[in-house]
């Protein structure tokens, strides 16, 4: 299937601009007349350089980082930030995690192999279908930060307030940064898996307050050292230069097509077309609380496990693509990132009506 | 400057096959008619599986990898793995390890946090411009492994045998992977960093004998544990996509050549006539000794520091890049990777003759 025939509701990776594949591509045998692809690049030349520092010059300004936060552009996925956060900034002490899906768990286990995690809320007993209120929150005295993870991809919520805590919060958002307005002075670490809203996989972007680094063990891989990190300006070794420049033209893009503002506003029109099918559907049945609802990741099942297949199937065979729900949580699962154009929505939106008629008894 | 007036000597990142980029840039957009980029699949689909499991089995394939052995497609570098082996394999124990220069130095530094480590050679004294023999190795009886770095890319220097230790070998090959044959069965873990032999940085291939997992601590953050990577073959978060396709592309790249039987020839070929000029020139002054010359990195002198600069900027001029030696090293190095065209040893070899006719005094 060509690419005009395809939307892609990967919830990650997932869609890149199209505008954006298409610049790479035509730069990749010679970037700027070097000779020389990006993947070809010394890391310490100046060409690379100015990539990299363009790349965070971008973030910088499109999410307003003040200066009292550091950029850092690394590898390894969230689940390395799961063990490096707490190695940092736990000092073998307690933190609180709020947890809220499948990956602020995992989060919350890897942290308990160096100090004491607390739970402040935990929505397991209703499948993570929620966000606690502020007032459901416990916030123990003693937490060197609190963990939450403002986009659940795997339930489909999203935290739609910012958590009023004495400790530092920590932030995972990897799968709604870049979608929404982000006072980052309100945060001791936010982090981001980019391979969702940002980057092809294989980068990690990590903004932290500059007071909370250098509190890391002795024994800290070097690789995971914050303060490391920030003294090498993320360079100690070669980093992953060509996700760093792709990094770079979504950023342009975002800038482009307005910036954060005009994101929101997108992902407003996006995911409202399909939850307005939802509402409308004794068919189809939400997973999430209409208050916790994820703009990037919708979720829901229709009345069987044998539609959810057909579902699947049928939608596939029209070009549209990856709709299956998380492995732990089944059912259906439509993913609309940034890089997702409204026909994108559109497409889904009325496929589903389409379904629902079909298949209704 | 075009690519066709450009070879470009850089140490890593560094030259890839230009057949495979223009592959690469064919299928951008759209991968084997998915209508999706490889940037944009699921590491979940069947699609990226098949890159994945076509990735392992051509390196399998290429080197011989023993069923004994694992393959692991990893993040974070080799500066990750110089944490990642102590706290794998050392159990608090002690290990060999052979300090031939610059990072296998870092390495032998990081692993210090983990437990003992003991010098078995330290060639520091001449700038780490030989290799030891065999015979001068110190080798500990209850080491729990003996650690090297096969190619040395600052210092131009290379193990042209393979030491004969009681303890385990673990071997840095970041910068020969794929140049000469290697017998797998003979090492108990072999890494590689991909961005100077196989693929755009951001990719580390770790090999190693199944019988020496299992024996992390439990604080070792999960990413780091080889016994959890094997278990979820390499696929515990998002891998690195992209990089793992071009990795898989030269590796195929590599078979249609003859596999590494021909590229040991081309690597001869090339460096060969590099070594040539310096061994019949009082002007240049090569720095590896000659019996532990490296086949991918030619180091040397001018007679003068203000040589150097001139050598550098005359050969830049000329389209021939990145020929500055590493900073700790000074001097002028010229790489040769598996993807230098023999046309790239032509042209810097006759450049270094007429430089050499001009400026000798």
């Amino acid at each position: 299937m060509s690419r005009d025939k395809v939307f892609n509701y990967a919830a990650g990776p997932s869609v890149l601009p199209e505008s954006v594949l298409r610049k790479a591509q035509s730069e990749l045998l010679d970037y700027h007349g070097s000779g020389m692809s990006v993947m070809e690049m010394s890391h310490r030349s100046k060409l690379f350089q100015g990539i990299f520092d363009e790349a965070k010059a971008r973030l910088k300004e499109l999410i307003a980082v003040p200066d009292s936060h550091e950029i850092l552009l690394l590898q390894g996925g969230a689940t390395t930030q799961f063990a490096a956060i707490p190695i940092n900034l736990l000092e073998g002490g307690a933190a609180d995690y709020a947890v809220t899906g499948h990956f602020s768990n995992r989060a919350a286990e890897e942290a308990k192999k160096y100090g004491t995690v607390r739970l402040s809320c935990d929505t397991s007993d209703t499948n993570h279908d929620r966000i606690p209120t502020q007032s459901e929150l416990k916030l123990s005295a003693d937490a060197k930060y609190f963990y939450y993870c403002a986009n659940n991809t795997t339930a489909g919520t999203e935290w739609h307030y910012v958590p009023k805590t004495a400790a530092p919060l920590v932030c995972d958002m990897s799968s709604d940064i870049l979608s929404c307005p982000v006072d980052v002075s309100r945060y001791g670490l936010i982090y981001a898996g980019a391979q969702k809203n940002m980057a092809p996989a294989g980068l990690t972007v990590v903004i932290l307050d500059k007071s909370l680094i250098g509190r890391e063990p002795e024994w800290t891989p070097t690789m995971l050292s914050y303060q490391t990190m920030v003294k090498h300006d993320s360079m100690l070794n070669t980093p992953p230069c060509w996700n760093i420049y792709l990094f770079s033209l979504v950023l342009a893009w975002v800038q482009e097509q307005g910036g954060i503002p005009a994101m929101e506003q997108l992902r407003a029109e996006r995911a409202g077309m399909v939850y307005e099918v939802l509402d409308n559907s004794s068919f189809y049945k939400p997973h999430a609380r209409r208050d916790s609802r994820s703009f990037m990741n919708v979720t829901f099942h229709t009345p069987t496990k044998e539609l959810d297949a057909a579902f699947i199937a049928e939608a596939a065979a029209r070009g549209m693509l990856n709709v299956k729900g998380y492995k732990t949580q089944g059912g259906l699962r439509v993913s609309l990132y940034n890089a997702m154009p409204v026909e994108g929505a559109v497409a889904i939106r009325d496929f589903m009506k389409e379904f629902e008629v079909a298949h209704h008894v």
